[in-house]
Parts: structure tokens; C-alpha cells; sequence
């Protein structure tokens, strides 16, 4: 894991949230949706495919936890989980909380990030109150 | 199982291309894309955390399992996997093979499809083809 980087595009739209030993996890800055991104620290891996039976299950484990976290603490309406990365080939997968009254429900979250400013009210709440998810992971 | 349904809405745009103990394979009828949905015969599931441990490992076997499908039969570039839900509520989960010059890439898929006719030549082989899956899940 020693040259495990996180590609460019992943750490301009979003804030770390929280590293343990399978993954980083990112918090994208969205004004409306708390959106998780986890990035495997798996060198060279694209798809769920890509990563042994061991690993997998890590990631299940940690998909199970952020989803739980999701719907206890910000009350979500449904999750939205999607590995894609036609764009960003790097393995990451995102866990999104969305609600019926969100501002582009019931599209997919995929190319509609409307960023925020990290100084705003919204976002400093919301990076705090994920920074918990720490805990979870250790 | 026994009063298992399927909703609808995913009835009228895909044909089933597998039954097996877990679950109902469906195959989208999109022009170029080889575009599989899972639905596990799972009363009243809705996010994959409301399946329990047994259920996730078999969803996760069947998704590994048409992952590899779609790279060995499809020659797929990316895989894209999603769980969305927002619009059919029901436990459904998408395996789309994706292609650099297929007609929407690098979009995700949702919302895209674009509907084929079953009497076309390149549905009905492509539907042929993907009938070999039962194989996989007996």
C-alpha cells in the first residue's frame, strides 16, 4: 500500500472523513446530499472484480456501516450505492443519502453534485457530525 | 417466497434470463448495452442492508458472478454497478457492461436506456447469449 494514492478528481470535490486500514472515505462537498465515497487502498484495482474474497467483504462491511450511519443519523429516505467509475477509473464507490424532498430526487446522484463552499454553515455541521463515522472503523 | 412479486416497471423493460434459488435475473432491452438486474426474492427488501448476512453473500456472488460474465462473454471496458432504487422501490441491483464507444459513455446509465425491440437481431443474440448464465447459478 506504500504508493496507494487517491486520484486527483476524488480529493478536488470532496473532504477526508475518515482513514482506516482498508480504505480512505471521503465526504463530497454537495449542498443537500450526504454523499460517502470509498476509496480501497488497493493498488491498481477498477472494479469490485478486481478485489479478493478477504477484501470484499471488508468493503460489504464497510458499505453495511456507512448505509446504517446514513439512515440513523440523517434520517435518509433511501440510499443510492453505485460503483461506476467510467470517468475516474480508480475503484470507488459512492454511498449516497437521499431524501424524497432532495433537490434532484428520484434522478441518481451521478453527474449532479452541486458543490459547496466549505466555509458554509451546512457543510462544517454535516463534515463534523461524519467525522464520527471514525469510530466505526477502528 | 411464496407471495414474491416482481414490480412491474421492471417487468415491461427487461426479460428474464435466469431463475434461481436467490433470485430473478433480468436482462434490460437496451440497444448496446448488456445491462443485467438482480432482484432477490426477498419480501419487502428495499436497501441491501435489510438483507442479512447469508442473502448478502449470495448478492454478492451473483454480482461478482455477471461482473465476470460481462468481461469474459461481452468483452466489457467498466462495469457499473448500482443499487438506486428511488423510482422502484423494490431491492434491485443494475450490472450494466459498459463500453469506451458505447453510445452514453462515460454516463451512467440510469435514466438512458434506450429501449430495443425483441424481434431485432442484436436483442435476440445478445439475449441468447446471456441465457447461459442459468449455468452459473444452479
Amino acid at each position: 500500500m506504500n504508493d496507494f494514492t487517491v486520484d486527483e478528481r476524488i480529493l478536488a470535490e470532496s473532504e477526508l472523513v475518515c482513514s482506516n486500514t482498508f480504505s480512505n472515505i471521503y465526504l463530497v462537498r454537495d449542498t443537500d446530499l450526504p454523499w460517502f465515497i470509498i476509496v480501497p487502498k488497493i493498488k491498481d484495482a477498477v472494479e469490485i472484480i478486481d478485489l479478493d474474497s478477504e477484501a470484499q467483504q471488508k468493503l460489504l462491511d464497510q458499505i453495511n456501516k456507512l448505509s446504517s450511519f446514513l439512515k440513523a443519523e440523517f434520517k435518509a429516505d433511501k440510499i443510492n450505492i453505485g460503483a461506476i467509475g467510467n470517468v475516474v477509473r480508480q475503484l470507488h464507490i459512492h454511498i449516497v443519502g437521499r431524501f424524497f424532498n432532495d433537490r434532484i430526487f428520484p434522478k441518481p446522484p451521478w453527474g449532479l453534485k452541486q458543490d459547496i463552499n466549505k466555509e458554509q454553515a451546512v457543510w462544517t455541521q454535516r463534515f463534523k457530525h461524519c467525522q464520527n463515522i471514525q469510530q466505526l472503523f477502528n
